[in-house]
């Protein structure tokens, strides 16, 4: 088996980005500002679960399993401030990654 | 959803490549002349099979399932001679992944 893959979760990453609505995501809170510029909140803090629910038209939990998924594979991260949890891209794994992807296939 | 993805079906190559044994199986398929050099057949027709059960160290129908998994994320092309099957990347599919997923995440 590969050994290449140091501090990131090759196989999570990929499991992660095998969905249009994960890739989605990821590509929203790219430019928070751009997506989520009605927050309230600083989005230094990230962007608010309720937020991303109500751009990707889904339910809550049903868009919660997906931040999970990608959080799991290290692609975001998360923080809690009182009641809301708030995300946002992890981009040292997701360059590690686009690093790994460059050695091709 | 995003538009992206033109005649590759991005999902299915994100899932094939979730596999470490998958992405060793693509590895070694680039150089078939290194890692398959006792195959009897010419390697132009791919790489047979039975040879790559061998390597992968695991039972025909296990590798047969990730080689489907591949073939169907249009990974790799196979083609029948005889009683065989040979197996090949697919370098216009991987290609056009790649420069996907230069455009970053």
């Amino acid at each position: 088996m590969p050994p290449k893959k140091a501090a990131i979760d090759i196989d999570a990453i990929h499991k992660a980005l095998a969905n249009p609505l994960r890739r989605e995501i990821l590509c929203w809170l790219r430019e928070p500002g751009r997506h989520f510029a009605d927050q309230e909140h600083p989005l230094d803090f990230g962007v608010c679960a309720g937020l991303i629910d109500r751009r990707a038209g889904l339910s809550q939990s049903t868009v919660s399993a997906h931040l999970a998924t990608l959080q799991r594979a290290g692609l975001l991260t998360s923080r809690r401030v009182g009641q809301w949890i708030f995300y946002k891209r992890n981009e040292a794994t997701i360059q590690a990654f686009l690093d790994y992807m460059d050695g091709g296939l």
